[in-house]
């Protein structure tokens, strides 16, 4: 069974050669781990490992040349990985998010929600993203900001103006994306932007700016808690020219490709928490090796057996089941054929799930160390590590609390608009 | 949707059709449910309600005359009845069980556990058992009894003896069966005990003991916290005349049907839950309703929105969806085809699910009476009535907390047996 | 040792000597107190009881003939009646409430916050409650309506208009009180109403209504979850004549008395919460006391030995002492002299401790029924009675979830305040 | 008000002094705590900067040339220095443990469990002891092993064997002490040891090992997950000779030692969670006022009044009082003269308070990085920082799970033994 084949009981024999393509590159990536996170450094080598192992087109349709994978062979991916080597994993998951970016406008196309005439430069744009990763390109998405906004989401302030560079017609990009996986590893960046002007979504748009493009800057490395070896330091840009072919600026187009997205924001989230449930899996997996094989002097049973570590012990299972149980609902609901359930509920199960999900992974990780005690509490062996890895959970998108809230507001505000119509009737 | 189907998604077409007839009896579970509790009497009339729709037959094979149903029709089925009178729900499961008691000897005999001498007398019990059911007859499973072993399980001490009545070859019962819904209700209590002069379980042995049998009378009804309304007092049993053909008392029988069983103890457990994960989701639903539409003197809007009710809310529909989470898990692993996992895992996984569901469909019942406040906390309205019927799932068969060390030795013994084999090699 | 000192490590001589007449009130406080859950009744014996003991007057100055206790004698006096009858300690706080009500205008008075002018009437006032209250008079308070305020708080729509009756001055009462301990049994309840044409706080009055006056009747019994023998079902009120010398009118004097309470809203609120942690102690008691007379059949060894049982009470004995330090602490707040911390300090500490006590209490019953099993899951049993009683601690004045967020409104808009005035410096 | 005056509200003027003492370190220790823990190295200069302070012999009776100190003194002033630099507060904590090995012998000699003939040589030794640590000697406590044993406590296997050394009797010193702070730092180790062929604890011995004698070597630096700044790696002793008259070896006399302590352990080990405390309220206090200035775009509102950190921050603060309800408590009852409680509870208490201190305050540092963002999840700002020193107190001495199992077995025990009792009458 591959290592996704754990989260993933039932993978189709497609699913099941993708995986086994993931399965090959796990040594690499965990011999490299320990030395990610101390030097807080992105390997390298990885990024031509998973290149030739034709997984940076893992969910590009085979038509434009990709492996053909969907969301389940995503999150089998980043689960897997994330057992070996959350920080490559989390940089892995968000290349892969570049492919929404493909595949979504030509979902809203099919869907007739473009006009004749904005349909052949939106599918350009669209089978461009497709064909460059599936040829190998690492395209790291880079949306989020520092700004924040109490009206929620992600607050875009990087504003691209229209610029011609050298007789070419184009866009001039200036702004900051604070956060952003494979900074100065990937090939290229896809940057979201508003158009100068416009303060609304349906202006957002998005350049596909190479990593060594005039104006490019990296920012300064941070030395993150965990997640360390994700290079996800984020850019500068400052009056980068990205010619017009290789921008969707489409007005609408953003929304469109937003109304397409099944399920989690844009259809693919739930793969980054897959990350944090194969680390999880890995600490619990280590913590009861060892301390099933450490035994009492005096007894010479395994220390797993006393009756402090029986508690820790099921409390982890159960808190790593659940994890699981959250995750691969998730994924059910947003691959079934037909859908299971309406949009707005599968989207509101993401809310919670996600913080579930991660915290639950937290706790796994918090028992690991309890039940290790002081000799484990180091800062780079697996213990420590996973539990810096798996903090990260806890803030990334949105903490638990957050996404309890937003639940509730679905649930009721639904409930008291219902209400309001039923009374205007 | 049938009530059923918010449970199970997938339902085939024959298993809709069996929903829809659980669907109709509701109305009457509903609207006795209240006086139920508040009198603890088993409402007479459910016994004729439920046998006219051919549900005592819910899970007996249509070749013994049943619907032909399985556990995912059980569990859809108690969680249906679950959310419109618990205690009937738990009741009707506890008919149901004993279907496990034709099915699982029919199982073993098909596996080749018994001597072919054996075969015709246990596959004689197990046609009768399941055919009296499909026949509309409630059998009540009563195995419970108040004495405790340290070492686990159910500990048996009604005893059989070899008994000779006006020239019939039987046995004659004497004991106490502590806890067995539908006393005084179901036409017959199916019986466990142990040989007389034998302390081990492959003497355990089954009896067909008719609610009016000479030396069988009612314990003392007693005045539950909660599922009232299931009749659950138990039976005593004195000197009880049973004919040899209305008992199953081959040696190892019960011991080789245990061995068929698949998943949760005898194999259909996880419906009980199903009772409580309905009565969870009832009292949400009627707290979203009144909290939704009762508002604020002063802004109108409704109380539910309150920045409180917000975070309780928030909070009880993780927790309900926490609650299917597990019960969704638990139902696939026992039911599909080929087994998800092996045997093993999905009886340690039955161990944390039990507490999982029953603790998260309690913490709705205390979300909703906190969300409700102090003019809902009554005895009898939807909320008092959910926190009594929702404890008692904290306490049925095992509390959480056992469970989960339960899954911790089956975690850590396994471990250390497979480290010890392999030093041992 | 007194019940109340095993709250209060410190009893000076003095309290000791109240605390001794509230222990030989508490047998037959326990001896009634199964029978009046089972009836809902509020046993009447207990007025004469506790009057006969002085206890009526436990909290009034001796200068106006009580016993001189304070704050730490009702809480040893609540906790300790709330260990034996939790109904009765409850209904026996909302008496000693309304000593406040003498109290602080009393105190009013001597920080100068009224006119000279009004200074006879409000004395006059003051001094009647508390005279009476030590001459034996059960005078219960009624604040509670059942109309509700998103800017939180008590909303009191009662309303008062002045009248005149056989050519005596005073005032009609009209409106509804929908919780209150003592309905019917009390002697004289205390109405706040508003008067009428007034919606702001400073124009609360206050109106001593005797239970037999022409125009009150008790609303319907309600048949509560918990804390069913306290009466607590309130009162009606139509066209209710009170003289002019039965009120306190004078305009502010309520916002005024309030000014003057220390910490938890008028000041002696802790006491409720102490009714809870005596509840929680006894059923704690309890139950040790079972498990640890109930053996296992086969090891001999006490049920409580079980490692399920040891870890339900070690979590148990850890919540059940999480009350006791909020308990404590609040009342050396509220008590010590000087102050140690700011009202504003004792005020927030208020909003986290009832919340925090209240479900550490609820959480020692949830254990005690986990850990006793079926067999103790009756209503009427010291774990279902302890389990209903103390999940009204739940939602009586608010819910855990309300009192912390309290407290971060407290702490974030303090801090944001500050530096508001910082920035506009 | 000292820093440490916000633990303890009631500080003596001689308390007050000897806070101040602390006082004027802090801001030495805040400087250069970052570093600190990036190095993961002790700063040289705070042994020079306590010691000009005196505070090396705060605890140690003027008499001795000490400050005079008490147990309450050590844990504001642990407390104290958690709140600035929770590794030096950490390595102090264990200098002062020393301080017992020398008060706690004194106390046995009053009490008269000492033969005459034994007395001055205890007594000797314990006012060197005291009279060093009073004259400025960091006299580190080294007793962990990293052997385990599952009849629990500290299990010594560092043996001592008669030697002779150039002429002078003494002990000769093998083995490894795997924790211990300011290893390479203090100026001496007070080493426990079993004499050799002795297997029980009153053969327990105490040994001055100078940080340069001959045979001590540091164990290699390890790279712990948090605490980095206290040299905590420990030391082995290879055949380190030791004159007799520097040496504890009167037989029982540890045993006896033991016996006189009041509460935790050795009478001082909740000083250790004082430090937590302190770090807890630091990161408490640094992210309610980067959340209170740090602003929304959009509304210019404190990002601290949003929904979702309202509910962390109102959750952060119940915790972090928790943890001083705890740790209050235990201070009272281990320094109230006359003793408030037995000394069985007040050690029982200990069981419980240890870890719902510690865990409590872990859980602010997660409340602090939920609420923070991932822009503040860096290793080494002070969230990242709190994070991991926090969760070292998870498993320092031992985790909340084991404490919580050791009070169940107190409770249930004595209870049994009890029991028995009555049995046997």
């Amino acid at each position: 069974m591959s290592t996704g084949g754990r989260l993933i009981d039932d993978l189709t024999p497609a699913e099941q050669d993708r995986a086994a393509r993931v399965e090959k590159v796990l040594p690499a990536l965990r011999a490299a781990a320990a030395q990610a996170d101390a030097d807080g450094v992105f390997p390298a080598a990885h990024v031509a490992l998973l290149r030739d192992a034709g997984l940076l087109g893992l969910v590009v349709p085979q038509e434009y040349g990709g492996l053909g994978g969907g969301l389940r062979d995503l999150a089998a991916a980043t689960f897997a990985m994330g057992s070996a080597c959350p920080s490559t994993a989390l940089a892995f998951f968000f290349h892969n998010t570049s492919a929404s970016r493909g595949l979504l406008p030509l979902e809203a196309i099919e869907r007739g929600l473009f006009d004749d005439a904005d349909v052949p430069v939106v599918r350009d744009f669209a089978e461009k993203v497709l064909t460059r990763m599936a040829g190998g390109m690492w395209l790291a998405n880079f949306a989020s900001e520092s700004v924040k906004s109490s009206s929620a989401n992600i607050a875009i302030s990087t504003t691209a103006t229209p610029a011609n560079h050298d007789g070419v017609d184009g866009w001039s990009l200036t702004g900051e994306k604070s956060f952003g996986c494979a900074t100065g590893v990937a090939d290229t960046y896809l940057v979201t932007a508003r158009l100068a002007g416009h303060e609304t979504a349906d202006r957002l748009a998005l350049f596909l700016v190479p990593r060594d493009a005039s104006g490019v800057t990296a920012r300064p490395t941070w030395d993150g808690l965990g997640m360390r070896g994700s290079a996800n330091h984020g850019i500068r840009l400052d009056d980068v020219f990205i010619p017009a072919d290789e921008a969707l600026t489409v007005p609408g187009a953003f929304v469109k490709m937003l109304q397409c997205s099944r399920g989690s924001f844009v259809g693919n989230q739930l793969a980054i928490t897959a990350v944090y449930v194969g680390a999880a899996q890995s600490v619990y997996d280590d913590t009861l090796t060892r301390l099933t094989q450490k035994t009492f002097a005096d007894t010479g049973r395994p220390i797993a057996e006393s009756p402090m570590h029986q508690v820790i012990i099921g409390s982890m299972t159960e808190r790593l089941e659940t994890a699981y149980l959250w995750l691969r609902r998730q994924l059910l609901l947003e691959t079934s054929e037909p859908p299971l359930r309406p949009h707005a509920e599968v989207y509101q199960q993401w809310r919670l799930a996600k913080g579930s999900i991660c915290e639950a992974c937290f706790d796994v990780a918090v028992g690991a160390l309890k039940a290790s005690g002081t000799s484990s509490a180091t800062m780079n062996g697996p213990v420590g590590r996973a539990l810096r890895d798996l903090a990260m959970g806890l803030v990334m998108t949105f903490p638990p609390e957050r996404g309890r809230l937003e639940a509730a507001g679905m649930v009721t505000s639904d409930r008291s608009n219902n209400l309001f119509a039923a009374v205007a009737g």
